[in-house]
């Protein structure tokens, strides 16, 4: 018989995977919730014309759509003038325009600030890669209906303490704004029209340095004179130094002559933040004037979560205070924090055992089926064992204990027929 | 603007909603994994030949298809005479085909006797009634593997012990074989080809009664002498006595001759589901001669989980040793049971709030926000408050305490400005 796999792009989770998986959104869950954020859900299918209203970036044309059902032959026929009538409903492809129809649907029962935690699934085509899935889970939380700093202050604490809580402290949040990037390439002299190509190319500086930047604005065409002065910016030896965070720190990152809202707003982010964490030492924020984030639809704060261990980003966002206005005809300010779900499990390290013991009872063929469960419910009766797995006794005992152990078992046992049920001996596994 | 609504037949779930799903979601994993049952995950989506391989029965009617991408004119224009050329993919209408993809693609990865737990979403165009979903959670265990009537208890065990603890107990499983089904059937005299179609019809008992039954036996224009033979024997007084479980019932409740191997493994599979709950009481068990459940997949035992409090079922399954085959083209046996986890979750009591305190911490708007933030660490900070959300004082304070109580926070705060942090009182909410 043929190899027969998941769909391609796409994961199994063997019970060793999935165990860590549900760790690791358990302490999620739990963090976010316990700095007053609130878990909602939506379904995983929207209406076709809302997954591509032009919120979602590139991320439309990768998104899956739902065949519409019930078309005979000649609707088929007809859909091949108008392609889009071939679908109603499509498959999320984030969860960032399912709680903007959310909120537009809802927001009679919700709070007036709303804080949502959203965890579950996404899909999109992307051409699989090691480390890109054609189905992934995304954990985001924002804040709707809030325009000050404290949303993202409240965003950056709670993710930080979140990642702690996995074991992964030591992470920095990147922050900028997407006004003060708006600023500088206005003091520079790139046009508004130029502005969100320039933007593209900047988003590649971590990858092709400041050489490789100026080198494709000037290929891109845009005003000669502004590539100039954004080079020799980007060149002064103290730019790329954002080893702090404060207002010196922020002025000094950007040309001379910044709007003093925006470094206000900067700053007091910091505070709040710092003013969070009192015992966490250095303040984990640094200012980075050229970080950009793809999306086209945020307005003020951006921001990135980074690692020391890894070289990639384990997270993001940024405001987005037009979005909720496309669903609902009435504008609401909101902010929001998406954890990279899949490469923080990796990165999380294997989960210790239970504190109770899991048992393996292992029997011989002879021992009745009523003697087994018996045995099994008395292990199981007052508590002190969380997990029991009847198994029976194989020809390589060793192999099966292995596994076992490895499954995260901690005991096993062996029952002969007509032992006394209660009178069990549980050895350690290892 | 118009309204905005999650797509028909689909759910939004608010804050109080979503937490008393996951809560009940925890106590069912935390109960089966006890049980020696393993966490798995598959894709939401299957290939669409796998979905439409005549194993799902009806579902497969109410599945929806993925559009395939990147197809054009031409492409959409041949597909009018040949549908199944639109879709490559599909949403999975049930957990049981996927587990059996699973299995075959997995199985040199997983103990010889494999028991699953399963727990997602699965999608169905039905039409949007009081109680029925287009997305809907399921909760499937699986014992692959086994073939002794052991996995049959241990299935049933796991499920009674874990309705019990959401503070369901009192549950009921009503118990047949598909083989004492056919048998019965045959010794009426129905013919092999008539009997799908008179097993659909006793699956009708339970609303239409004995006398609607024979009625619409004889309307199939089956066998007039088995339909005698039959409404004679479903019209004695001692057939529809279910109350008690043993060899005695169970002979009593079939007609005389029954096949002494078919009884020995009903009669051992109750004696093994007492054994393995010796406190609770009553045996959970009733023979149903006539239970059916409508997949036709399944081989052998059968069952259904009923509970006092309500005139539907709770949950069923059984065995189906022949379609792992399909997929693997060598045949296991397996045998499952899912619980109805919409049903289960609206019979759940609101949960009890959480031990530790949740509190509200409501400010004026004077409160700078890095006292706040350093507030609302401080409550964080030992533990005793497990949740704190931080709220502006509304001109109606009495409402935002009221929502919040119904959120599950346990205690509310007020904070002034300059307030020395760590120095602040919780009062009770309600």
């Amino acid at each position: 018989m043929a190899t027969v796999n998941p769909p391609r792009g796409m994961r199994d989770f063997l019970p060793a995977d999935k165990v860590r998986r549900e760790r690791v959104l358990a302490v999620i869950r739990e963090r976010y919730r316990a700095h007053g954020f609130d878990e909602i859900e939506t379904p995983v299918v929207e209406e076709h014309g809302r997954l591509h209203a032009g919120i979602g970036g590139d991320n439309e044309k990768l998104s899956y759509s739902i065949l519409r059902r019930g078309m005979d032959a000649d609707a088929i026929r007809a859909a091949a003038d108008d392609p889009a009538a071939l679908s109603d409903l499509g498959l999320r492809y984030d969860l960032t325009v399912p709680l903007a129809r959310f909120y537009a649907t809802n927001r009679g029962h919700l709070p007036t600030v709303f804080r949502a935690i959203q965890i579950g699934p996404v899909w999109r085509a992307e051409r699989p890669q090691k480390g890109r899935y054609r189905q992934f889970v995304q954990c985001d939380i924002d804040i709707i209906g809030d325009e000050s700093a404290r949303a993202e202050a409240e965003l950056i604490v709670a993710s930080l303490d979140t990642i702690d809580a996995l074991g992964l402290s030591g992470g920095i949040v990147r922050v900028n704004d997407r006004r003060a990037l708006e600023w500088m390439l206005d003091s520079f002299g790139f046009t508004e029209q130029e502005r969100p190509g320039v933007l593209i190319t900047i988003d590649k500086l971590d990858k092709i340095g400041p050489d490789g930047v100026a080198a494709e604005l000037r290929e891109r065409g845009v005003t000669a004179s502004a590539v100039d002065a954004f080079e020799a910016f980007l060149t002064r030896p103290q730019t790329l130094e954002y080893n702090a965070y404060g207002e010196r720190q922020i002025r000094k990152a950007l040309p001379a002559g910044a709007p003093d809202d925006i470094v206000a707003h900067l700053v007091g982010l910091g505070d709040a933040v710092v003013a969070a964490r009192p015992d966490a030492g250095e303040p984990p924020l640094q200012y980075d004037p050229f970080l950009v984030r793809g999306m086209g639809y945020y307005t003020g704060t951006i921001f990135e979560l980074a690692h020391p261990s890894v070289g990639y980003s384990l997270g993001g966002g940024g405001r987005y205070d037009g979005m909720i206005g496309r669903f609902l005809g009435q504008q609401v300010p909101a902010v929001g924090f998406s954890i990279g779900f899949e490469r923080i499990v990796d990165l999380v390290a294997e989960q210790e055992t239970d504190a109770a013991q899991a048992v393996v009872l292992v029997h011989d063929a002879d021992v009745p089926v009523t003697e087994l469960l018996a045995h099994k419910a008395a292990l199981l009766r007052d508590g002190a064992v969380a997990r029991v797995r009847v198994e029976r006794r194989p020809k390589n005992l060793k192999a099966l204990l292995e596994r076992s152990a490895a499954d995260g078992y901690t005991g096993f046992s062996s029952v002969r027929a007509g032992q006394e049920s209660g009178s069990i001996e549980v050895k350690p596994l290892s």
